[in-house]
């Protein structure tokens, strides 16, 4: 979900800017992660603002993901699997996110976990490496977002478009 | 999770016994579900029970399952698998009830879904034959409980110590 279909560094950035008025732009998170990004005192907010009820609730949908993934699932059975127990808020937030925007999805086709390795699929869609490696099935997708730019490791894919002309 | 290491049965039964005054037993539900087990004009009380928020907060533990969970997890990767994406509100109250009882499994080894063949796993241990009929690995074990006990297609265990003398 994050970084992949809804935008968590948009609204981190926000909140950040707001909080120290400051002016982070998204540039300064190229090959980064954001607590990398932000002054070693600031790095807990992160992990402040995540944990908080509600910062998934609202997050900005990544373009075309709609378009794309309802045209996936016309092909494919699609599951929506994000890795957000690590925020116990999250986990509503999460689910009436999914409810929101990805409305032609069923409650039946989301995960939420910890450790993707557990999950047995096909082809995988995610920006995160630590993902990708331990996925056992046939295909693996990096989606770009500033942390993974350096990385050569997998098949790239940088926007939903893109993610149309491999599957679709 | 539920009727395997939670009992969901109990709290509906104490509810319902004390909302309706009447004395519904567990052996009413033998080879049933819960609502096939009530009159047809409270079948509904199943879903609103369910459905309230705290439902799953306060479930006694399935006797035995501590325990032998804590064994498996010396010789096996455990991971706790939960259908509750039907009911929203279970979510959080799921995460805290393994937090509280279940200390010793990480909560990257939660998995919170709606359909369990996304699972990629060797074993399974489930009271739902849908679970088990879907799921790819090479052993099912079938968890004993009111609904399903005239089911003979799966290796069967009773108990925890069952699955002990199994797995151990």
């Amino acid at each position: 979900m994050d970084e992949v279909m809804a935008d968590p560094i948009e609204k981190f950035i926000n909140l950040y800017n707001q909080e120290f008025a400051l002016d982070l732009k998204l540039e300064a998170l190229h090959g980064k992660e954001i607590f990398e990004a932000v002054p070693q005192e600031h790095s807990h907010k992160v992990w402040e603002y995540i944990n908080a009820e509600g910062f998934f609730r609202d997050l900005t949908v990544i373009p075309g993901s709609q378009d794309v993934i309802k045209a996936l699932t016309e092909k494919y059975q699609v599951f929506i699997v994000s890795a957000g127990m690590e925020f116990r808020n999250s986990l509503i937030d999460k689910f009436d996110w999914l409810q929101d925007h990805f409305p032609f999805i069923s409650w039946k086709n989301y995960v939420l976990c910890g450790d993707k390795s557990i999950i047995g699929a096909d082809i995988m869609i995610d920006d995160r490496p630590k993902n990708l490696r331990t996925f056992s099935g046939e295909r693996k997708l990096l989606f770009t977002s500033p942390h993974n730019v350096n990385l050569v490791e997998f098949e790239r894919v940088s926007t939903w478009q893109e993610v149309a002309e491999k599957l679709l």
